[in-house]
């Protein structure tokens, strides 16, 4: 832990694969940074060295060699595959760092472990801040959507290097300090949980189209550029063009006919999903977004499946264009769900843990850098600056418009799924949702006289207080809850 | 752990609430058994000792005395809530019995937590087995359902108890060997998985019903009472008539009018999703029934939301027996659905975890005792009777033919749902499964180009091995994955 006479560096990264590399270059190519870099194998740093003079890094071969070449306070960001590897690299700093310093991790962790991770590095007195990272190798090096969490003493220092590095989105970071401990992962798991809705809207409207109009997958992707100049403007709408433009080169068929239609998964989705039901927190259309994916990945049973009967009645589209515009306008609505689940978990997560999340915040910084950058967010802010208590984004007067401007056609297409027989998941859970939560009555009230009858698990009544329980296996009068065992 | 001089019992209940207490007296009123008793507070040992003396009980005040009570090998079953209590009685069991003794856990423990118990109580010489029991008190009393794990030797003391005190369907006791250590939690949690998806679907039929034909609670019994003559004969459906026809003795209105619509859950549902996740198997159907709950218990959402638009065509039931049909089929349908994919469920922890699990034989125990007890279980045991390999439940021949003759029907109900506003996920969600695992090509493969284009995810190709990775912002040629980075 000696001290280098003379420290060079003012920031640190640990793990030299692609993402680290490019946040390395991107720290470097701001005015007044200089980056020191470190990697488990020195084979790595050498190369991105070599490959990068301009950079003027600070090469490491050891981790002490490492801390030294640092200023303090010491501020490293570690850029390693999540799990086992992040422990053992944290163990290394905090026997090279000092009281004062910043670890940061910027892999995809699990918000529990960056909870339970920064809990133990307090107590040495070093910062810990897990910090969510979004928009892949190009927006690492170009400027990535950041999520830090940790402790407001450590984003004072941290605050402006991430600042200028961040992207930029109407001339504002996208960056902010979401919270304390693991605040800024469990952000970064919701931002995904909801791309892999957003994916799947997506997926379900070009399929709708496809099948339904018979529209070639180039024709569909003049029609996804179409809808990036109105109300669905985004990133993900952006490339779907691309990639259905994308033509074959060995075969000339569109790309997407030949790409196996198998949908891989790194698991932040399944995490959105299951931390929701730790909150009990609704998020059904991202959980069917994660479902479409996994069935996709069972050949053995798709082939079993694959002669199972369809609808016998003939199903066309009469209107093409009155159709794809249904289609937009249930995709539309579909997202104002995905992203209501997302926000209502965000919600839940912030009350659980005690952090103080500033919703309209988040969705600011996600308007540039990360995969579900989009116009639509500025609603969001919008909505939330609006109503910061707002407790269901759907009902914000924005996106109650917005519904009521496409339910109908919403209905629409619901309906040509189940009556063709072309999957629609997602856009048939958001559906159900949205009566679900408008309906005056639900039949919940059914399940809680089942539960009452079989478990005695008593419910409650909407005209006095109370807990009740009726004697179903006695006379089958009610008795209140403080006689039932 | 001084032995008594005779000790006369020859199996052990720890934990005397409603639970144990009523399986104590199962136990107790079986020819050969007699049973040892104890509680933490003497004051409960003491009440069911005095109200029922016909049991013989032997009272223990302490775990030395209970277990010098017990015949070796000694073998007690735990009937504590869930949680760190069953691990302080493990504690204090392990610490008076001897190696060969046999500790059962009868409560809802996670199966995770049950492999984790048995591992570290197997190092002592005891047998630690986690057994499932369903059937609710009333189950206990007169012949649960029971889904033990641990050990084949623990099976073979165990068994025959077990046997004696399980409900008898067609004769058999509904109780085997489900596997090791976890194998029986993870198998009664998806019982109860299946169990909430069953409740959901039957409630969804129930709305549908009363608010697309106007009939009363009343009269949806008697339809309910007719159906459970029918293929749909089970528990369940059996259940869900009594709980309609009951009248509130204080308002003279249909009990289920009365009960607040806000349904409770206590954890099992939710664990099956989770687990499922972590699996990667769709479980939709069940997903949908445990977010149903949670979205019900929103009351503030669902006032905010209450004034959001719903279809404004008018939309009718002209043929009321037509339409109950319908929905009669689409239960149908969708219940296979939610079997399909608990035992698909069950196939993958099998693997996972190494448990070498009888299909069949799980839903021969479900036959009896249990929650969702049903006719209805017989043909899933013929199913993997008759093709142990049998990679998806649905395709088994006797559910194909039925899905075959009710899939029209069920498509006409998910439209009816969605252009009449009245919610139904999970009959939507089953369909849209459904739907997903017969077609022939699905959009995944768009989501696949989607993620190869922002993260460099890769993709498989239909025509030839390996994997790809298109240079989306390079010249978009493909290169082979082993050549990106």
């Amino acid at each position: 832990m000696a001290d280098s006479p003379q420290p060079a560096a003012n920031i640190g990264v640990v793990g030299l694969a692609v993402m680290g590399s490019n946040l390395a270059r991107n720290l470097a190519s701001r005015e007044g940074n200089t980056v020191a870099v470190y990697n488990r194998s020195y084979a790595k740093t050498e190369t991105l060295i070599t490959e990068h003079p301009e950079a003027g890094f600070v090469a490491a071969s050891t981790i002490d060699e490492f801390a030294a070449s640092l200023q303090k306070p010491r501020t490293a960001i570690i850029m390693v595959q999540a799990g086992r590897g992040t422990d053992a690299v944290i163990d290394q700093l905090v026997e090279a760092f000092e009281p004062g310093d910043i670890i940061v991790d910027g892999g995809n962790a699990l918000f529990t472990d960056t909870i339970r991770r920064e809990k133990a590095v307090r107590e040495t007195g070093i910062n810990f801040v897990g910090a969510g990272i979004s928009g892949g190798e190009e927006g690492a090096l170009n400027g990535p959507s950041i999520m830090p969490g940790g402790s407001a003493e450590a984003w004072e220092t941290l605050g402006p290097i991430l600042k200028s590095i961040a992207a930029v989105a109407e001339g504002e970071p996208c960056v902010t300090h979401v919270g304390t401990d693991g605040a800024g992962h469990f952000v970064k798991m919701i931002h995904n949980g909801i791309e892999y809705a957003d994916m799947q809207l997506i997926a379900e409207a070009y399929d709708l189209i496809r099948r339904g109009t018979g529209k070639s997958p180039a024709e569909i992707a003049e029609i996804f550029a179409e809808w990036n100049r109105g109300e669905l403007e985004s990133y993900l709408i952006e490339i779907t063009a691309e990639v259905l433009r994308q033509v074959d080169a060995e075969t000339g068929a569109p790309l997407v006919d030949v790409i196996l239609d198998q949908a891989g998964a790194k698991g932040t989705g399944a995490w959105t999903v299951q931390s929701a039901l730790d909150l009990g927190v609704p998020v059904s259309g991202i959980a069917e977004a994660v479902f479409a994916r996994s069935l996709s990945s069972k050949p053995a049973q798709r082939a079993a499946a694959s002669d199972l009967p369809g609808p016998s009645a003939s199903w066309t589209v009469d209107d093409a264009d009155a159709f794809v515009e249904d289609v937009r306008k249930a995709l539309y609505a579909s997202k104002i769900v995905a992203y209501s689940q997302g926000f209502d978990e965000i919600v839940a997560g912030a009350e659980q843990y005690g952090w103080d999340i500033k919703k309209g915040e988040i969705a600011k910084i996600w308007r540039g850098g990360c995969i579900i950058r989009a116009q639509f967010l500025n609603r969001i802010t919008e909505a939330y600056d609006e109503n910061p208590g707002l407790v269901a984004l759907l009902t914000a007067p924005y996106f109650r418009d917005a519904l009521t401007e496409t339910q109908e056609a919403w209905r629409r297409i619901v309906v040509a799924s189940a009556q063709s027989g072309i999957p629609a998941p997602a856009f048939s859970s958001s559906l159900s949702y949205y009566d679900g939560l408008r309906a005056d009555r639900l039949p919940a009230a059914l399940v809680q006289g089942q539960r009452d009858f079989f478990g005695a698990h008593t419910y409650k009544r909407i005209d006095k207080d109370g807990t009740f329980h009726t004697l179903w296996s006695g006379d089958r009068t009610e008795i209140s809850a403080v006689d039932a065992h």
